[in-house]
């Protein structure tokens, strides 16, 4: 047996070539698109930060040297409707939803205050906030923040560490006194994603409002808001929508809850005639009364040309993609990692998985600072996960298989 | 009499000759670190957006098209400090503020409703905000926002509409019911200054908070706020200090404040160990426990740039020029304007006014736009006033006397 010449390349190896996937994929020209000074990096963190459309960096030096420079505050005749028109463009892009309904304005954390609190405002006597004990910071932040200042109490959902929430213990925990529910739809640690449909379901028989963080989906998977009569919803713009970093956020609000829900922050680009600057408080119709107050221009127009690359590309077909690249980052850790302590910290089903796989090791810390030495970029979440995200717009087959190469070699080397 | 020789050049219009004016200001070269494409334009707005400093514009260059392209998430080494960072430096060149006390984060509605949330929330039982009924319409938005949600009453001085707030309203309006003052340091249409030391004293007697709205003041006159004791302020940054269309704005906090007042909106740049990602919040001691989200970098390093420009050029500096642009303007308004129907807008008490001029006409409006017309760029703000923006940094005295030339031949051709 063993002289035997051994077929020099296998069916499994075959199957983990990433060459004919590359080749067969039909946004690899998107790549193109965006500024990739180094190419020989791996970069697995466009989930953290999304690399810069070329678009956005021709934009950003018209805008600063010509319009800002130029037109200086004239400019701001364009400027003005930026929030809204940007919003527009994300609603039908990324997020499935109507014109009027998404703006991009402020940060993740500020609108998800905004929402919440108004959601809250909407159940006087409720004193209970639901939330998942897992989620990102700055969501639970917020929340003890407004529970504090309320004496409302929030009821944690533990969560599985891989497979996220289950609908069974968002079910448990809704009750009458259940005033709000904040849940990501998509994990920033594991990428499992909640059932959004059933989350809704539940809520909407006893009568809570849901809040849902689209970080982490946005431009990854398809939201469809307005199909599934999502009420309110925040998330960033500078991971997969590739808005650049600290853009802007965007928050949804449904016509439904538009004229229902108070904005907490009253400021005068959701005034009607804005620079009549009248006596009173008198809001827009729609999401532009929940504007607040002079949007950052140059952060904020990444945001338009991010959302247009996505449109092109098509979010129906950035989701085969994605789940292509996680699908073949999982086929690689179970042939090529899994022999050397990794294990997969995403679900398994690519249902259930948003856009990235967290790769489980108990080094995980120290061997994403070897990678990143060693020009691969992913990146570490405590305790142990190293993320693996791939953005469906510049990540190639190839760079996921360097990357995995290069994790197998500091284990086994 | 009618055939004697004219004297060609009278003394009262040799002291109206901008020439010699320009000719000895100590500040006149910082027009050429600026960018100004077209040097005829007279840019009289630059207390709306000021112009872009050299710097800024290759800096934007360097952090979009090197940083973000080619550091990517790596970048956040250098990035995440940067609200600190400005804000150290903003309080030292243009506040008179120590270390550890300003950030440069959010807009100035966003700080507002934040520093004004938390003071009111540090005085439970008191039913009375007290604020000034012509202030800039987003202060009083803001305002009626928190007190409608919390059932107090605002107390609206209605103050002088050239001489603006008194210190004599601001002490009948005060008592012990009054929780919290707000007022604008400059009042955005008159340019009036209130009297800070002496409201400060009064509200420290019945025992109010003052936030100050310090938008139109910063970088244009000296503010001192910790020599006097201020205890709350915010204010933008897109105008004196030209960080940059909607460049995120400032928000201080006093020591002795810091620890006692509760940010409302709670977020993970607040956080004390931000990465470990942890269970509870834990705020950052200082200011840092005011940051909430991802800054906009792309809007954040403008200031940088301009806090840099204010600092090289002296403060003081700028407040003797900015009173000599003033009152110039205010000496051509008498000598050309007057005798057409135009009226001083502003205090003539140089230290009384900021720095701006409100020119007052019944035609203001329709007159501002001939003025934009023909090159020359004030605004318009009602009912009835032409406001020439005077940016010690980048206006000459030549460009008010076309300014004011331009004005009279629309009023007398």
């Amino acid at each position: 047996m063993a002289c035997m010449p051994r077929d020099p390349i296998s069916a499994a190896e075959r199957e983990l070539d990433p060459a004919p996937l590359d080749a067969a994929d039909p946004l690899a020209t998107f790549r193109d698109r965006f500024a990739v000074p180094d190419p020989d990096l791996v970069y697995l963190d466009g989930n953290s930060l999304g690399r810069p459309p070329l678009g956005s960096l021709d934009r950003l030096a018209r805008v600063a040297g010509q319009e800002w420079a130029g037109e200086l505050a004239g400019a701001w005749n364009h400027w003005l409707d930026l929030p809204l028109r940007v919003g527009d463009a994300l609603a039908s892009a990324a997020l499935g939803a109507v014109p009027g309904t998404v703006a991009v304005t402020d940060s993740t954390t500020v609108n998800l205050y905004r929402v919440a609190s108004a959601a809250l405002d909407d159940r006087p006597g409720r004193g209970v906030i639901v939330a998942a004990r897992e989620d990102f910071p700055t969501d639970r932040y917020v929340l003890e923040g407004l529970a504090a200042s309320r004496g409302l109490a929030i009821r944690w959902l533990d969560g599985d560490p891989i497979e996220g929430v289950s609908i069974r213990e968002v079910q448990t925990a809704l009750d009458a006194d259940v005033a709000l529910v904040l849940l990501s739809l998509v994990s920033y640690r594991s990428a499992a994603i909640v059932d959004l449909d059933a989350v809704e379901a539940a809520a909407r028989r006893t009568g809570a409002h849901v809040v849902w963080d689209l970080s982490h989906a946005a431009g990854a998977i398809p939201v469809d808001l307005a199909a599934r009569d999502v009420g309110l919803a925040v998330g960033c713009t500078y991971k997969y929508l590739n808005g650049g970093p600290g853009a802007p956020a965007f928050i949804y609000v449904a016509p439904r809850l538009q004229a229902r829900l108070r904005p907490p922050i009253q400021g005068w680009f959701a005034q009607r005639d804005q620079f009549a600057m009248g006596p009173a408080f008198d809001p827009r119709h729609g999401i532009a009364g929940w504007l607040v107050g002079t949007p950052p221009v140059l952060s904020l127009v990444g945001v338009e040309e991010g959302a247009a690359l996505i449109a092109q590309a098509g979010i129906e077909a950035i989701r085969a993609k994605s789940v292509a690249l996680t699908g073949y980052t999982i086929a690689l850790l179970d042939a090529e990692l899994a022999p050397f302590g990794c294990s997969l910290g995403s679900p398994r089903d690519p249902a259930r998985r948003g856009g990235h796989v967290s790769v489980r090791h108990r080094d995980a810390r120290v061997l994403t600072s070897r990678l990143i030495e060693r020009g691969v970029v992913p990146d570490f979440r405590e305790p142990d996960v190293i993320r693996f995200g791939l953005s469906p717009l510049t990540t190639s087959f190839a760079d996921v298989r360097r990357g995995v190469d290069a994790l197998r070699e500091l284990l086994t080397g």
